[in-house]
């Protein structure tokens, strides 16, 4: 059932012990959104705790700011920015077919909740918990503000991506207003890089190809450079996105090594190639520009393998 | 003589045939300002020309759509964005003392014109040029919008700075509504990267220096590093902020040769260091967080004077 801003904040505003769930490898918009309303309703005096399948990352770490834990018996089950109940994860399967308040902003929402508070026009989750925070009476603290301009900041790439629209630039400014250090908050998050990750991008550009008359740029990860530079492979995942910034390419590669002769690859496009369908042709997917797959073999096969494919596409559309 | 906007907007609406100046080495921010006066002049039924000592760089190039000159006179002499004449360059040095006004957002203004629009709390230049068209009663046509988002977004680091207002969200949220493609204009300014600027990335990276524990962090850029990656120095300009990126760094310096033993040295702080006052030492000035000073001597004296007094800061702040 859909409930309106007003029905949303009368249910939480009855009822108590909540549990707030985010969805598996959380990111800013849903531990943004989680750790905001854990706040206000604590504020106005009930319990609440946060579930999430994932640990929060390092980056986002400022959003936990204040949290505790008392024990209490949970009676309400809220999720937020949870399109589908397969993003819950193992950890948080308990709560299963049991959430009494969906608050999402995906057009994909899978309505599994009894009350979903929805509005798919929103660039943020954040910026719903913000007008449902209004709604509760529930004062803005600095904290709270810190935490849903770090949901409006990812979830539009700084405010640069196609989603953003002038209410969030509003909200962010109310959110300045009330006091979130967004300045620490954007260097954290987008900026601020461990010299590990230095190096391993030195090591990315260091590796760069391009093809196809400048058409495809291409780099390699292996796990010898994780090691030299101290690195995760997670942490280096967002160089997955730097082949495409290479101004005139279209297919943007990144082939990464997972362990001996096993190779994962991630693919972005810029206008036209839809990679989703590229990556299928070796058993992957994803999304139309930004896609994935797994191929076994040397790094030169997986090159030519990865290199073919992508050649033929480039000619086909041009 | 400091004037306000309704003097600053009379005086331009009594004038006419205008030549707008920008700084040398321009940014969005000068380049948005000039762009967006020259549209509103224009819609306003005067002539006027942009002259600046350095060509438009490659990802601003969206500022000049529209623009067109017819031959005229020159009688009123406008600068945006130049703290300095000294940042006139060679170009534009037949203007020297010859502003009629000028309006500038830097601290360090050196009160060069006649009339002077200051507002050193504006994030950007581009927010008192808006403030200037509406009082001039322009309208806010795409192409304003897009100029202003420009400076806006480009001054601010995309609103990350700790310059940025509460006021220039709801200004950048205006000129989406006055319906400019802040997406398509955020690519550029931001995610799109040439062969040459991907080059001089990589050699930035690898002159990194870390120092004082951990608290500054350098980088050089040589005349040298440019020819190779076919850059200008324009291009290179936004590696100045890349040392501030390393994790636990207060002081980022960014050294850069502009002739043979001459350089200009970018800082920019992350909390507490003052780098105007700090550049002031040499000569130079700028934002509390983002400032700039010229040094001449070979790249060792050069690096020795600045790591001495960053030094010094690091210490006395401790």
């Amino acid at each position: 059932m859909n409930v309106s801003y007003q029905q949303a904040a009368e249910f939480l505003l009855q009822s108590d012990d909540f549990v707030i769930l985010c969805h598996q490898n959380p990111d800013g918009d849903t531990l943004g959104s989680g750790y905001a309303l854990w706040n206000a309703l604590t504020n106005l005096g009930k319990r609440a705790v946060i579930r999430c399948s994932d640990p929060v990352p390092h980056k986002l770490r400022h959003v936990t700011a204040g949290y505790r834990e008392e024990p209490f018996e949970p009676k309400t089950v809220v999720s937020v920015d949870i399109a589908d109940e397969q993003l819950f994860g193992e950890g948080i399967s308990e709560y299963l077919s049991k959430v009494d308040l969906a608050v999402d902003h995906h057009a994909s929402h899978a309505f599994f909740a009894k009350r979903v508070l929805l509005e798919p026009d929103a660039a943020a989750n954040c910026e719903i918990i913000c007008q449902l925070i209004r709604e509760l009476g529930a004062p803005f603290t600095p904290q709270i503000a810190a935490c849903l301009y770090t949901g409006m900041a990812t979830d539009t790439g700084c405010f640069k991506f196609s989603n953003t629209t002038p209410r969030t630039h509003r909200l962010a400014a109310e959110m300045m207003e009330a006091g979130c250090d967004y300045a620490a908050i954007s260097r954290a998050i987008f900026d601020a890089k461990s010299a590990g990750e230095f190096a391993i991008e030195r090591e990315a550009l260091n590796s760069l190809e391009v093809h196809f008359g400048g058409k495809a740029a291409l780099i390699v990860l292996t796990q010898d450079m994780y090691r030299r530079c101290g690195v995760t492979e997670a942490e280096a995942d967002g160089l997955s996105g730097l082949p495409r910034k290479l101004e005139g390419v279209e297919v943007g590669i990144a082939i990464k090594e997972r362990g001996p002769g096993e190779y994962k690859i991630s693919m972005r496009s810029a206008e036209y190639v839809n990679v989703s369908e590229l990556c299928r042709v070796f058993g992957g997917g994803g999304h139309l520009r930004a896609a994935g797959c797994s191929i076994n073999g040397t790094l030169d096969e997986v090159k030519t393998l990865i290199l073919g494919a992508v050649g033929r596409v480039l000619e086909e559309t041009v």
